[in-house]
């Protein structure tokens, strides 16, 4: 049965009608703050649990048209952007506030597996496509088209997620909000009828993971590559290794060499490697699908490097960021420019070896506008930096560099890579985590450092992304009873 | 009514029995590991939740007096030392392996309000008497007696901990593993009449917090005490604030001046602070009640700061090592000689502004030894760190580093607090962690590092305690398929 999403099927509208009528059913359950922000309900007190607050909730509501549309954005060479987030790029829909989009999202290390997670997938073949003399999406990354820094490919690689967008919002101008609800994540289902019901993710202990200089056994170094298996039906919340193997250089269809993992999207021809199906026998790592990629076009530069997360989002690489999760960002440029990519079956805090377990996901998004002039006073006012709200928490993103963009000047997307710790992190969470509690909870800066040290929870976010990430966790019912 | 533990009481003999019985019935429903250890109960699988092997609880079992006994140490000045850990001291309990010893714990702040955390309470007046002509603990920190560096004081506040014990284990010796079981802790109830049923903490945003160069308000720098309040009748798991002050320079009974907070059980003096009740109105803080300073004394130096946490424990500072938490500790020096001190009723991870809300705690240990030679094969060999179990979870904590007395050399003690990062921590918890499940899961390197990415949560245990650490989190479910 389609989704109500394939114009094809015999029964598109009945689908569509059912499809639309749940989305409809878990928007109304969603979260209060949905409830408040679309609904425009009776006043939540300032003390509840959601930064958007009731008048907030209606002003925005008021700029959206009466009746929500619901919009789908396939995955294909046409509608994806690999390796970067440009403010120059073209619109793949254009949705108003308030609106559904259903954003199907590819990870860029299905080649690690062809067989598993492109082969008779026609979005995802049409994205992986490289020929001899064919490729599928010609630049990846935000470098020269003529490869000539390392001659790795167009784009260099110096970025390397496959996003699928950007959604344009009708409004949404610099100095906006853009909210961000993430209503539905499933797992891409692999389309190879031999591996039916499943779907598969691959984890790379890459050259630029934190243990990469710092292996005990030989050969040193080496990269390896894990490739897991997820269930799609819906019965099992655990992912399971399927097989490893050590990179090996690959030649690419163009006929460069990649000695290691410097290029995505390389086919890796398997009779070169040595595949070991031996491991992590019983292991069951619990899955919390997310997205690691998920932000606005920042306004900085033209092509911006999808590895650094910054203040519009973009790699936070926080499992956290999936279904139920909202995310705020601030808009830098008109219409926002989201785009969804990078998609995760689990990753642990820290993504210690580099990556999670890169595996297709689609989710559903509803995208709430929150105008710049309605933010006075609430919560969302000056939010310069992508914010998580849960079910239960709080989340502000820390970064060693909070606009490296701006910090770092010219070279700021090859000197981030040089220039990260997690203490300075830590102290971007800790400014944050200060100002959060200091304007939306109206607190002291004393009162602000005491509760820090007592009731919030600082761990590390990632240590692989360039700009290193910390968070900074604040339940929610700490305020229970300020209402 | 006593809890069995107050021999004036008219019904002692009965409470104690009671007391005993409860104890009984919680160490039955304490843990599976529990369950093993003591009992020897039919074999858990190799995959199963605890770290002790079913032959190693047999082992360790064999070891222990066929009857358990129970112990009660009271916080006096006569059972307390403040500051250090040290293997010269003299035991203040022998125990067996197997024994239930319950352990008073003061916290080192309650003299910013001896009113609500010391009066009428006889134990920690006797720990806190200070007059012009005598001060009830002299030593306070692992200094010079004779305070000939900064004038403090005796120990000069080089270590600040107070610390109930030590606990000698008959039989314990260098290379054995103690494990440390946290069967119950509750706050100590006031005993000045007027705030029956409470409990009080201090938390100090210190010059040693991470944030105390970094503050936006004057004046600046400052240090800020905020004085919170725990139920202790059981009907409200949240502590909330009472008032804050701005420490103001304190003149010690002896006329020592301290203009900052650089000597612990300084009386502070009210009638020179300015004490503001309006603070986080309604601020509900979940609390975690846990010791941040439990372990075992280092073999390294005779008197060592409690401060730096290390290979033996000591002030880990992690919320995680409260009720139901197990710990293991590597032996190192002859009967373990276990200290408990620097009660916390709740922290965040990182600890940021310096201290949690310290708060005097009572709580119940169960000990058991793991003989060396029973050690081989089992998960608990070469343990060289203190890792906690909790129910649900395996944690190892990292440092910046691992065992500073003996990495830095005879100026470890001052060194220490110049040279640590959370880079460093994490550096360490990953080496942990791959040790971990490499050596207890059997797994290859490169299994050990993809789950360590996709599986494993880093968070920021502490950033104020010298020794900064970071801690690995990895649930036991993973292994649930395993068996």
């Amino acid at each position: 049965m389609c989704r109500g999403d394939d114009a094809s099927c015999p029964d598109f509208d009945e689908h569509a009608r059912q499809f639309k009528g749940e989305l409809d059913a878990e928007r109304r359950s969603f979260l209060k703050s949905g409830f408040a922000a679309t609904s425009g309900a009776a006043a939540l007190a300032s003390g509840g649990i959601s930064l958007v607050t009731p008048a907030l909730a209606q002003a925005s509501r008021d700029n959206q048209p009466a009746k929500r549309a619901y919009h789908y954005l396939p995955a294909t060479a046409e509608t994806v952007h690999w390796g970067y987030f440009s403010k120059t790029l073209k619109p793949r829909v254009e949705i108003d506030s308030g609106d559904f989009v259903t954003i199907e999202t590819l990870t860029h290390h299905a080649a690690d597996d062809l067989e598993r997670m492109v082969k008779g997938d026609p979005g995802a073949e049409s994205v992986y496509l490289w020929t001899k003399d064919k490729k599928g999406v010609n630049r990846r990354g935000a470098g020269p088209m003529d490869a000539s820094i390392h001659g790795r490919g167009a784009g260099e690689g110096f970025g390397v997620h496959i996003m699928t967008g950007p959604v344009y919002v009708r409004g949404a101008e610099p100095g906006d909000i853009l909210e961000v609800r993430i209503i539905d994540v499933a797992p891409r289902p692999c389309a190879n009828p031999d591996f039916k019901g499943k779907s598969f993710g691959s984890n790379a202990a890459a050259w630029w993971g934190f243990h990469y200089k710092d292996l005990l056994t030989e050969p040193k170094p080496r990269e390896v590559i894990t490739i897991y298996e997820v269930d799609t039906t819906g019965s099992r919340n655990w992912a399971q290794a399927v097989y490893n193997f050590q990179w090996v250089p690959q030649t690419d269809p163009f006929g460069v060499v990649h000695k290691t993992i410097d290029y995505p999207g390389v086919p890796v021809d398997h009779a070169k490697t040595k595949r070991n199906y031996d491991i992590l026998k019983g292991v069951r790592i619990p899955i919390r699908p997310h997205f690691g990629t998920l932000g606005l076009a920042p306004k900085e530069a033209e092509f911006v490097d999808t590895i650094p997360p910054s203040y519009t989002g973009g790699n936070i690489d926080n499992w956290r960021i999936g279904k139920g999760a909202i995310m705020y960002y601030p808009v830098a440029v008109e219409g926002g420019l989201l785009s969804a990519g990078d998609p995760h079956a689990s990753q642990g805090d820290s993504e210690l070896c580099g990556t999670a377990i890169e595996c297709s996901l689609t989710g559903t998004f509803q995208l709430v506008l929150h105008k710049k002039a309605n933010l006075a006073g609430t919560p969302l006012e000056k939010l310069d930096y992508p914010m998580l709200e849960t079910q239960n928490e709080w989340l502000v993103h820390g970064f060693s560099f909070a606009n490296y963009l701006a910090e770092l000047g010219p070279s700021a997307q090859s000197d981030i890579y040089t220039k990260s710790s997690v203490d300075l992190a830590l102290r971007d969470a800790f400014r944050k985590m200060r100002a959060f509690l200091m304007t939306t909870k109206g607190l002291t800066e004393d009162e602000a450092i005491s509760l820090m040290s007592i009731a919030v929870d600082f761990g590390i976010t990632q240590v692989v992304d360039g700009n290193w990430g910390v968070h900074a966790i604040i339940r929610k019912d700490l305020f229970a009873g300020t209402v």
